[in-house]
Order: C-alpha cells, then sequence, then structure tokens
C-alpha cells in the first residue's frame, strides 16, 4: 500500500541497472502499493520513476523523517495492508470469557467502556454503536479512538474524564492500552480494586499493568459483536438513573461551563480555549484532524471533536513531535484519490510545527490543500512576549540567560506559508480567526497557515488563575484534560 | 566540551528531582561542557536550565537531528575532546619505516601528496608547510583538507584533481582514506600500479582498498615532523621543473580557463560558476565555510578557497544531507564566544536547505549572523523553470508526473529568513548577488540568506554544452571535481 | 515456572547481599519457578542456595548451553506458562471462516491433516481424536507433533510421507508451519495447486510460504473443536473406500515391507533400522523420547511410535545440536516431581551426543534414570571402521586427510556413562541390545547408555542397496523420511 | 592464519556448489589460514574438505563452543594475523613523553613494572629483558604476561604480589590493563597516590579507571626499546639496596616459606600447593601450559612457573570457563606443525574441565599428545567426599538439598580419557602423582589425563588454618594471590 525510502540507505539496486528499477516497480505496484514517500539522490532517482512509470504516486519529501511518518499514515487511513497479502483472519473470543464479561459488566456499579486506537483500526464502529446503544453505558474515547464513535454521542463521558477513569469500578478496555496516556491503569488515577475487562488483538498485551478479570483475545470488531449478541439475548441494559450517570452528567456541566468561561474571554491575546472554541464550530465534521504539541495537542483533544472513526491523527503512544506534517499529507494525497471532499485540518503548536515545518514547501509544491493551524505561544509549554524578548537580549547572550522553553516571539510562521504560495494569515483576534479559517477552508487549491498569537505566558492553570480565582482550584484538577 | 541531547531519550532524570539537575548541570561544567544543543520537553527542561545556572550555554533547535549536526561539530572546531581528559598521547611513525617511505618518494616520477581531514584534526598545518616547501611536491586537499594549506598554495594542484590522481605513481597519504571521495584509490581513477604511503592513526584503516607499500601508523602531525626532519637531513627536493610538474600546471591552466569561461558567462539565469566565481572574490579569506548539496557543494570545493585549516565544514564522507545549519550554528556560537571576528557561511543547495530550514528560527532566534547562501536550480541535481511546472500541473496530478528531483521553482527561501527576522534576498544577476552578498558580511547582528537562482536545467556538463561545444570533452572530464 | 542462569551475565546481586539473595529466591517460588538449572560461582553461588531454601529444586548443569536447553524444555513439559501469569485468554476462529475451512476439505479428493507441535502445544488431543475419528481423515504428525494422536492409529499415514505430501490436493495445517522441515509447502515435496487450510495461534505465520485457501486464527485446540461441531452438525465423513485412501495403504504396506527387510537383516554391524525395531518393541509407551542426531534422529522419527502427547522432544525447527541431554535432565526432573512412572529415554547420533556429553555426570550425581542410546556409526553421516582409520593414521596427519565427517572409531561413550557411576554397555548385536536396553528400562536408580556400533559405511540409500538391488528406487525415495 | 567456523551459521553456500567451495579453500589457503576447527554437517562438509584439499588442516571438534576456543588462540600463539594482511605498522611514543616518563621513574620510591599480556603479545621480550637488567626494577607479570620474562627472574616480585601492588608509589604499566585482574589500579589494593606510566597500544585505553601520569601510545616492543635507549643513555639504575627491595625481598621469603609448609604437608588427600609443588618440579621449561579453574587457575598462576613468552593460555580477562581444551588443542595441532618439541600442560579444574570434557576424544582422534591435569575437589571452589554425598542422598532429593558448588565426588574422568584411548590416571598420593606425570609427559602419541583427588573440603584459607594457626592471619592475606 506504501512505501518510504531513504536515498542513505537504498544504494543497493545502483549496480543492477534499469531492469531492476522496473522489476521494483512493477513488483510494488503488483502489491498494490499506491503512494511512495522519499527524497531522491544517486542512485535512485530511477526507483522513484520507475515507481511513477507503473502507476504508483510519489510525494518528494523535505528530511527523511517525515516521509517516514507519512508513509507510516496511509496503512491507518486506507485501512490496507504493508510488508497484496489476504485480509487477516478475523479470531473470536472464547464464548465462555464472553458471557463472564458480561457478567462482570451487570455487576457493575459504575461501568466504564473506553474505545482505544484498536477499536478504530478494527473497523468495530458499528458494532459499537449499536453495543452502546443496547448497553446503554458511558464511554470515553482514547485521543486516537475519539471518532470511532461521535465525540457528541449522548453516552460519551469525555468531558468527565478524570472522575470517570477514577471511580469506575469496571472498565471494558476495547483496543486501548493502560500505558501513560490511561496512565497505567494505576491509583492515583484508577481506583485501586478496578475490574479490567480486556479486548485486545495481541496475548502478550493481556495483563500488562493491571490483571485483567477477564480477557477477551481476538479481532475488537468480532468481539464487540459477540458482546452485543450476548447483551442483546440477555436483554440487559444499564439503567439511565443511576448515580454513576448523574455524577458524570454533573461533571461533565461543570466542566462544560469552566470550558465556556475560558472560551469566552475576550482579553486579548486570546488563550486555547477561545481558540479552539471558534475552530471546533467552523471545521466540518467530516474533516480529518491531525495534532501534535503539548497544550495544543493535550487541550485540542478535549475541545475539538471528532464525529466519524479513523478522522485524527496524532502523536501517539510515544507522543513524537514532527509527525504532524508528514501525517497530514499523506492524508492529502490519499483524499486527492479518493475525492470524498474531506479537508484535512493540521493543528499544530509552534514547537511542533518546527520539527518538519519545511514540508509546507511539499504542500505547496503538489497543491494539497491542507489548512495548518499553528497555536503560536511563542514557545514550548509557554514563551515571552517580543518586549521581554528584547529585554533579555540587552541582558546579554540569549544561549545563557534565555528560558529554554522560548522560541522567538511572533515568529511569523504564516510568511513561510506565503513564502512558498500557500495562503497565509496573521491571527490575534476571534474575528481574524473565524475570517482566516473560513477563507481557508473554502480553498481547495493551496494550503493555507493560520498562525494564531496567543497569550505566551498562559498555560492551562494559569489560565484559570486569571479568570476567577474561586475555580481555581477545580482547574488545577483539570491539568491534565478534563 | 559538547552535549547534545533529545527529550525523546532523556526522561532518566525525572523522579530524581531538583538535586539530580544540579549535580547533572555541574558534573557537565566541570567536564568543560560549554554548549549544549537539544530540545526542552518534560522531564527534561530542568536539565538545560541546570545547565545554563552551570554557565553552560544552550541552544535550543527545531529537530533533534540538527541539534545531534550541531553538537558533532564542535569537537572539531575547538579541538578540543568530546562527550576533561588529558590531551591524548602522541604517538610517531617507526624511523625504518620513515627512512623507507622517503626513499619510496626519492624514486618517485609523478608524486603526490594527499592531505585529509586527518592532517586537519591532527594540527598539521605548520610542519605540512614546511615539508611541502621543502620537498618541493604537488598535493592535493580532500575536502576536509582543503586549508590546512592554502587553497591558493603554489603547489596545490587541486585544479588538477583528475590528472593528479590518475597518473600519480606515489601517493603520500597524510589523514585521508581511500574511500568513495578518493575513488576507493582504485583503477580507472588511480593507477593501477600507484605505490601509497600511507599515513593514519588508526591500525584497522591500514590497507583499507589498496595495500600500502609504506604504512606510517601514528599522530599525523608528528609523522610529518618525522617525514620532514628525514627530507632536511637528506636535503633532497623534487625539482620544480619535471615532466610531471608540467603536465599538472598545463591541466591547471587549461582547467582555469573552462571555469573561467563558465564563471563569466553573462546569460541569465547564472550557471554555478558564475555564482561561485563572484562569491569566492567577496568572502573574508577566514571566514568558515561550511557546505552541502549536490552539484553546490562539489562545484563549490572546485572554486571556493579555503586558507585557514579546519575553517571547512561539508556533508562529508557519508553525504549527509541536513549537517549545513546545524554546523553553522555551532559555528556561530562558537565564533561569539572566541570572538575572533570570523564570518560563517553556509553555502547549500536548495533541497539541502530544506532538510532542517526551520533551523533559520534559532538563528534569528539567537541572533547568530550566518550568511546562507542557497543556490537554488528548483530541485535536486536540476529542477524546471516556473512556466514548465505550471504546464505540467495542468496534465495531472503532479505526484504522478512531476520529476521525482524536482522541487517548487523559485521557492522564495528568501522570505522564510525574513518571516523570522533575518535579512533574505532573492537573488538573479551578479550585481544583486554581489550586492546581496557585500550586505550580509557587513551585518553582524543578523543572519541573512542570498536565494540565487540559477538556471534550473542545467547541471556541470549542459553548461559547458550551452557554453561552448568545442570544449565539451574536457568538459565532460570535468563532471567529477576537477 | 522455570529459570535457568548463568554465572556470565549474573553478577548484579553481588553488592546486595544477603537480602537480596532471599528476596530473589522468594520471588522466584512466588512466581511457581520450580527448577532451576545453572552453574554457579562467585557471586550467584548465593542464588542458588536462597532458591533452594526457598523450595526451588536447582539442578547443577556443567556447560550453559546444556544448562539453557533445559529450562527451555520445562514450559513444554509441563504446560505452565515461564519467567505465576493467568492462563492466556482462548480465541476462536470466525465461524464462517470454518464452515468456509469444512467446504474445502469436503470439496478434497485427497486431503491429508497436518499436526504440528502447535497442537501438542495447544493440547488439542481430545478434540483432534474425536475430529479425526468423526472426519475420517487421514493425518500426518510433524516430528514434534507426533503423539497427539498415536502413531499407530489407524487414520496415521506417517509411513506414506512423501507420498501423502505430494499427492494431498487439500491440507489441514493444525499447528504445523510450512519451514524446512514440511519443505516450504513447495514443490516439488507438495503440489503446486495444493489448497492449504491454515490453522494457527500467530496472525504473522499465516500465509508464509504458502497462501493459505482458509485461515483460521485462533487457539488449535479451540478451533479444532470448532471444526468438530461443524461435522458433527453436517453429519460428513471421508469415505474409508476412496483411490486416495487405497494409495495411501498400499503404501504404507510397501514401506513396511522394505523397513522390515532392514530391520531384519541379519548381518553385522546392525543397521538403523535393525536397532530400532527392537527398541521400538522394548520402550514402554509411556515414556518420553528425546532424540537429535542427522540419520538417527530422521530414522528414528520413521520407526519410534509416540502414543501421548508432549512425550517426545527433539532438536526441533532449527535442528539444534546438543539439546538432548538437557531435555532428558529436564523430563527426569519433572518425571521425578510427578513420579509418574514414565522412563525418560534419549536417543542419540554420537555426534550429537558429543555436544554435551559430559552431562552424563549431571544425571549421575542426582540419579536420573534416564536411558542414554547412542546410535554410533563413528561420525556424522557416516564414519569409517577402526581398521580403515588405522591405515589413515599411518598415511599421514588426520588433520589434513580424515574425512570431516569421521569421529573416532567405536569410541567407547558406554565407558563414560560408566566411569561417572552409571551403567554403560557396549552392544554389536541384537541379543546385546535387547538385554541391555531391558535391564537399562528396569533400573530406576541410575542412568544407563547403550553404545551401539552399527555399520559406520552405511547410510540409508546404502543399507538399501545392500539389502536389495531391485528396491533401490523406491528407497531412494526414502532417503529423506519416509 | 586460522578460520573457525558452525555448521548452524554457514548455509550460504549450499546453493552455489562445487566452485563455491574450491573457490572458498583456495581463498583461505591464499590468505594463509592453516588452521580450521569446526563441526561439519550439511551443507558446509564440502567446506571443511575444500580447506583439506587446499592444504589447510581441519580439526572437528565437538562443540561449536570449543571449536570458537580453539581458533581464537591459534593468533596469539603463532603470532600471526587473523580471516594474508602485511605485518601492522609500528608506532612509537613521543620522546618527550618517554623522557618524561623516566624521569617519573627516577623520582620514585617504590617503583613497579607490571607486565602485561600486550608484552607478550608484542614479543617485547628481548628489549623487556635488557630494560629490566639494566633498570634494576622489580617487575610483576599478569597472568597472561608470565613467561614474558622467566618467573624466576631475580627482578621477578610475583611471590610478593599483594604487596607490590599495595606499596609502589609509580607503576609502570607496560601492556596490562586495570581491570579486575589488577584490581581496576584503585585501593584497597593500589595507593590512591600512586602514579601510573602506562604503555599501550590502543589509545581509547588511556586512563581507563585511573588517570595516568604519562601515557606512551604505540607498540610495546618499541616503546620498551625507547626507554632502554633513555636509561642507556641516562646510565640511571635503580638501586638494589633499597628499603623497597627488602620489604618485597623479605615478603618473597615469607610467602615461599608458608607455600613450602602447605606444599610439603604430608596428610591425604593432597592439598593444591602439594599437587603444584611437584607438578611444578617435573614439568619441562618449555611447555605451554594451558589453564583454567577457580582455585587451579589462581594458585596454579602462583606456583607454576613459565619461563617463555607465549607459553601460557588461560581463562583470561573475561575468566571464561571451559576454554581450556579448546586451547590446548590449538596449541597441539600448532606444535605438530612447528615441530619444536613442546609439550602441551593443560591444569583444570574439575567443574571448568567439564565445560568442553568431550574435546578429550578430539585429542584421541588425532592423537594429540596433551597432557591433562585434572585438580579435582568434588567441586566448584569446593566440593564434599563421597560418604558425606551418600549421606546427603539418603536424606533426600538431591536437587533440593545438595550445596549448588557440589559435583559428584570422586568422579573418574581418567576413565573418560582411557575410554576414548588416551592414557588415565587416578592420583592420589604424591608418588602416584609423579609417576603418572613422567609416564604422561614420555608418551608423545597418546593424551593423557591426570585425575588428582584433593581435599574436597579445603580451599586456600582453610588449608592454612588446618597446618597451622599461627599463620592464620598471613594466610588470610593470601586469599587471593600472593
Amino acid at each position: 500500500m506504501i512505501a518510504a525510502f531513504c536515498k542513505r540507505f537504498s544504494c543497493a539496486g545502483a549496480k543492477y541497472g534499469s531492469y531492476f528499477y522496473r522489476a521494483m516497480g512493477e513488483s510494488l505496484s503488483l502489491q498494490k502499493v499506491e503512494y511512495m514517500f522519499g527524497i531522491v539522490g544517486v542512485p535512485i532517482i530511477e526507483v522513484a520513476m520507475a515507481a511513477q512509470a507503473a502507476g504508483i504516486k510519489y510525494v518528494g519529501m523535505r528530511n527523511e523523517q517525515a516521509a517516514c511518518y507519512a508513509a507510516s499514515a496511509i496503512g491507518y487511513l486506507t485501512g490496507r495492508v504493508v510488508s497484496c497479502c489476504p485480509p487477516p483472519p478475523v479470531s473470536l473470543a472464547d464464548h465462555g470469557a464472553v458471557t463472564e464479561a458480561i457478567s462482570v459488566l451487570k455487576a457493575a456499579k459504575r461501568p466504564l467502556v473506553i474505545i482505544g486506537k484498536g477499536a478504530a483500526h478494527g473497523r468495530a464502529e458499528i458494532a459499537l454503536r449499536k453495543f452502546v446503544k443496547m448497553s446503554g453505558l458511558p464511554f470515553l474515547p482514547t485521543p486516537m479512538g475519539k471518532g470511532v464513535l461521535p465525540d457528541d454521542h449522548p453516552n460519551c463521558v469525555a468531558a468527565a474524564r478524570s472522575r470517570a477513569l477514577l471511580q469506575a469500578d469496571v472498565v471494558l478496555l476495547l483496543g486501548a492500552r493502560l500505558n501513560w496516556i490511561l496512565h497505567f491503569g494505576l491509583p492515583p488515577r484508577f481506583d485501586p480494586d478496578v475490574k479490567v475487562i480486556q479486548v485486545d488483538l495481541c496475548a502478550e498485551e493481556m495483563g500488562n499493568n493491571v490483571r485483567p478479570a477477564v480477557a477477551l483475545l481476538g479481532d475488537i470488531n468480532a468481539i464487540v459483536t459477540q458482546l452485543l449478541e450476548c447483551v442483546h439475548k440477555d436483554g440487559w441494559k444499564y439503567p439511565s438513573d443511576t448515580e454513576w450517570w448523574s455524577t458524570l452528567k454533573d461533571k461533565i456541566v461543570a466542566n462544560a461551563k469552566i470550558s465556556k468561561a475560558l472560551a469566552l474571554q475576550s482579553t486579548l491575546p486570546m488563550n486555547y480555549y477561545t481558540v479552539f472554541h471558534h475552530v471546533s464550530q467552523l471545521l466540518p465534521h467530516d474533516c480529518i484532524i491531525v495534532s501534535e504539541g503539548a497544550n495544543t495537542m493535550d487541550i485540542g483533544r478535549t475541545m475539538l471533536n471528532n464525529y466519524l472513526p479513523r478522522h485524527r491523527l496524532d502523536a501517539g503512544t510515544f507522543g513524537t513531535m514532527g509527525v504532524g506534517l508528514g501525517f497530514a499529507i499523506a492524508a492529502a494525497a490519499v483524499e486527492r484519490s479518493r475525492n470524498k471532499g474531506r479537508r484535512i485540518v493540521c493543528v499544530e503548536g509552534d514547537s511542533a510545527f518546527g520539527f518538519s515545518g519545511m514540508e509546507v514547501e511539499t504542500m505547496c509544491r503538489y497543491n494539497l490543500p491542507v489548512v495548518i493551524i499553528v497555536v503560536n505561544n511563542n514557545g514550548i509549554y509557554s514563551g515571552v512576549d517580543p518586549e521581554t524578548w528584547k529585554e533579555m537580549a540587552k541582558m546579554g547572550d540569549l544561549t545563557a540567560i534565555a528560558p529554554p522553553v522560548t522560541l522567538l516571539p511572533e515568529a511569523r510562521y504564516d510568511k513561510i506559508m506565503a513564502a512558498l504560495g500557500g495562503r497565509g494569515f496573521l491571527v490575534r483576534t476571534v474575528e481574524e480567526l473565524r475570517s482566516a479559517l473560513q477563507l481557508s477552508l473554502s480553498d481547495w487549491e493551496k494550503p493555507s497557515l493560520l498562525n494564531i498569537l496567543i497569550d505566551p505566558s498562559s498555560d492551562r492553570k494559569q489560565q484559570v488563575t486569571l479568570t476567577s480565582s474561586n475555580i481555581q482550584y477545580v482547574c488545577i484538577q483539570l491539568s491534565h484534560p478534563v
């Protein structure tokens, strides 16, 4: 489906001449490779040309790193296998274990379904929608699990995430893994006595960090279907009038209030919540959101809804910075082929953007209409304003005194996009934000970049402090995504 | 002397708290680490802050790759030992072997000295200058050996490189290695019966590719001193009126003629030779030249002279693209500390620039007055002009049809520099080139970038073809650096 | 369940003192480690002592290699998980795929079930016995699959192995892999159009070498049960009067005739078939057979029946020589704990024995009553007789002229066992063989070693040639296990 | 010079047929490979045969481990380079550093020369003998440095090793490394203020563990020659009437007394000192001693003299057990070719012997007249006597209760040798020891094995304790080699 290659490691073909290259191109094509991302050089220009001759689309990137990131996104986006293989066979969980899982769920007072990337990858959305409806259970998506069911689904309790994780007595883990993103499934973020029903494709993953009460090994979609059948036969449904639902809903309302208060602050520079509030309103429901950064990615996860499965790509389990533009290019290349009219929106922290910012040239070169939103706070986690920066520069060598997290204040990333032929917007106000985003979303010919200058001294907690001292305590609780 | 670190791999300190960080900073300082390049993130912001508190300069980069390249250049530039050891002990070659080496040299009809990076690293310049003067031998520097002796030294035969390599009957290899840069020391680029006197610090290196007639193991400077003493006692000098010297000098004159013809072409867009001719005239003799690219680096090696040792850094043995801006930042940081008034000039191909182009923000942030010269031919090896590109875009999806070597025509890299606060110049003519470079060299506050648009369809051979068909044959010979 | 450790790599504990060691012993015990194999030295004597104090059995071996082999056998023998986890969850195959598999089987003219190590490991014996009975299909075990169903089962076609593999049109692969042991599932040993129904626990294994017609992913036992249910519902049974069954049965009879003719040869020295014929008659049905060697293991596989699952351990997929005595020691240690009255019989080629022959001291030290049968042909594949060897020794330095496959003729491995306190028997005739084996099997106190001197110049083909020229062709066919 | 190969990893040749094998044999021969050690199997029998056809001696071993050990010894024994290279070029130390080293030595009150394996490897014996004579310095060999100068040289202070290391104020380290064998050059075994003059071939080795006062980088022999010249010119000699010499000589006399007392104990079973005392008297001065074990190797180092360089091979820096028989086979193969009439004597602990004891068959097969001395104390460090063992066996499962260090008491390793055609001797008394060793040394046709049963409950300290309580303190000091 996809190949990434690098000049540095690909000299083998040099001595085999044109036959080799043609054979290589045809072989890749036979294996249904559709896209190739790379950087050519002697002696592999011919590889890329042979690939094009065989009908493969070649996207020339600016750094091998970004080429690899782009390649790695293709399989996930298209659902097609890498290494033409038959689709992998489907395995089911043992019936007894399924029955036991349902028993454990039925005995739960405070049950929670966690939907992970595995559910997205396993294309479990249809069965899962029925299961959630029939079972009446609250659910929470992991970052890459967002969109398997829509974020505005009535059973979604993402806006009460911390509370849900902490107080659940039974967790049904669907293709989600108990790594740092889920706080390892351990106290203080989870109840020490929580029972976990683990559903995973991978036997080696079972029991990592937490020993499951029930382990269901197999294809996520097949197992959700088994659970659905079991619930259907049983006729059981988790009541909607429990204390647990009240707790969660109260928390959702309270958190929404806080977010909204933050979002509606009218002071300038804007804060994260204001930015995401408006972005969220304007983004089409079927857009593909790519995201990376620290605060930008974390707060963005809570504020930007996903409505469709596999429509979000972010820095993922390893928090790798620099993936965003490569992912966006891959998504745009796929979208161009599939022609479904979906926008690719890339939401970047300013530091994250720098890891592979030169790839805007790639977008411009191929007219890939990606919309890049850089939420620019002049640094990593936080930065300083231009005046402070000038004062520091007068005090001595900046390498000796500038905080390591600071970047150049108000760097004009928008002008980089413009320099290369795309549309660049400098954004300081809500009005500018809405206008620029609407213009960007209406242009299908060119990439755009919104350089949104926000308050550099703020992070999540401080925003709260600045707003209203009486909700400070609550918001410290928010300090990891609500 | 130097540390590079990456957020990704440096989480160990997280749980040891502030004591750990302070101890770490002080330890690095005790070991005389002066510079640190990296990108911070939780939990290593504290490492960088502790380093600054201990007097270490911290340069925040935009991608770990560039941070590593910057760090790797420091040792070479400062002559101080990496990752506070005593200076490594000096070893000498066996006296008998030295005598034998001189005998072999005396018996040579067509001797050649090749000066490699090892001679630069070993700081052999003073002894070597005396040795070349006393022995009267012709010499040739490797790319990183350039400047150990000045490129305009009367015995330098770099301008007859191919001829010198091909016809030499005895080669004295001083810290240079017979890898691809020296065509492995093998036919068709070398005489199959060439005798090699190999001088190297590393026993394992002896005999790689070519079995040496004499091997001198030890410190390059010490061995050159031994050779010098031996020649001095002996009183021998290679005559200046040999056929070999005539051959070489004739070749130098012929090649100079061709280069000059190319350099003085007045057609626009300019060609590589024209650009480098004028750049060469304007660069101060003590500038540090950083270079990477394909044609840009290759032709630049022949056209841009070095006059001082360790004043050139390029993509090196492995031809790694993306090193340039990191090297330049490291050199500028050292220069700021040393305050010797030297300019850092970074000569980049346009594709090479893209590998880590975002580091211009780093230069702007720290006001590092690097002069970046992008020799822009719209692609890798060659590109297309804007009109051709537009025609191609009308023909279909560019990923399917655009030659893999092409990049966006006339991309405004100069505006990227300007967007981030530096000086950007778009250069199309000799006049613009000279003016922009003079302005850039006179500004010690800010980085500059000259975006020099040259003929995208030309490479070395074609330039010659276009100029004068009757020197075509000669110029094909030129196709690897003269 | 088991730990193997080596002095060489285990110095970490040295500085932590006795607390460390006790904690380690208790931790291993808590994890239900029952056996430990190793070689002690400073500083890990204490580890072994702490393990013993915690109730773990420590077996001191003579070489770390053998210790590792011993450790690796424990999990397989005891069915308990390695380094106390819950049992791994069971996954089933997709119902549709099961139905499809049965359809493919029903459409087969020449079906074949291949039972692999995975079926043994997955403890599929009960379901499989029912499935074979109900479906009426012929089956063939792989070497480590032997005994899942008894080798004398009426549906076992092992004695027509080559024919069965070559002519089968549908193969049901149960936990067996298409590696070199199964000739990669490819011509000339398989029909190029064979359809494979692949049943495996591991998704990555699917499609290796041959793309399966149907792939059933999951637990072998669970899937065999699914197949059984499907056949049961369907009521289908492969008829016993097909041409395929006739072909296979005729081949079995013909091969049995040849083997018997070879087995009953009365010339001395004995051949492999004679030896295994008599060994086979005397071994108890519930003994655990360990085997390694070249001809010894290959011919032994066809001549020594297994009647119970997981009662055979051999050099396995990688053909690793030297595993035998370690495996036997592990099996004997388990048997001592389980006390089921089973004999451990170790059938070794003479070269194979040499890889870890010193472990007979371990058997003697712990009074482990292993019966070692060395089938000694004075070499690897073949050797020479003592007279020929003496002649060669007179001709010059044996390292220059002795065939690399030869070992010392008639080496008295039996005396090595005797030297260390076990029973050693030199065996040259059928009578000596039967007597020595009966004595060995009746002694439960000590290990025994039968050193059976066979014809050193013979291998499988030659044996046939010597017997009867008119069956030569057939026997060349035999040259890989019948 | 040498190749070792293993069946397991060498299947590549299989498909290239006979041409490949012949080319391989000839290529190895061209590179002057003389010996090959390995174990053949399909498909590499042909490699060994082709090697023999090309004049290479092939030694078939019983385990790949032993084959590798054998191969690794060849280069050291023959002084020829591994896998035909020119001899490595010789490098000298800087003259200034040599002069400085002599100044440091002249200023020393308690100087010590340590001669390491590097001096043996560098063939520095002639220069070193002159240097020691001219300088009058005391010296100490490391285990593998023994014999570079004879152990009975008047300046050898090996018998006062601990005192010499502890009180030296200047150490001249000649090709010896400050690893665990030299207690890392650190307190409490060295004076914290000791000055080290480090002479080594390897720049990376300089300053490991201890920062040298002077570092001399280069060829050991060349540098010793430089030091010799410098001392010669200077005319300096360390006086023989210093307090330091008195201290060392007094200590040597005292230690000799203790050793002799231990050696002359007449109780049975014998102790280590008695055994080595008599072995030492009977071994020819030019024999090659191979040794491994714990007490056996440690005490043997102090009691068995070496008189010639490169005549000792032991478990070395890493203390690898199992190397002995492979080393001895390699030495015997070289001796057979060189025909210098030297005996190979292999001094083994009983546990060490077990790691590759089956290689006695290799010695017997090729009639390699190695004399193996197994100093058998029934275990690792210590064992138990047969009666105690029987009592333990009655008490329960030996794997649960036998000390991990114990081996089978009085195992008849001598009978293993006899079983395979060599000479085996069971030795319990001094008379039996002398007789058996004399007989063994007189037989040039066959290998011999002396199985010397010593007191299993004794180790060094206890021996002393048992002997005479009033010298107990002194002997605890002895607990690491005198």
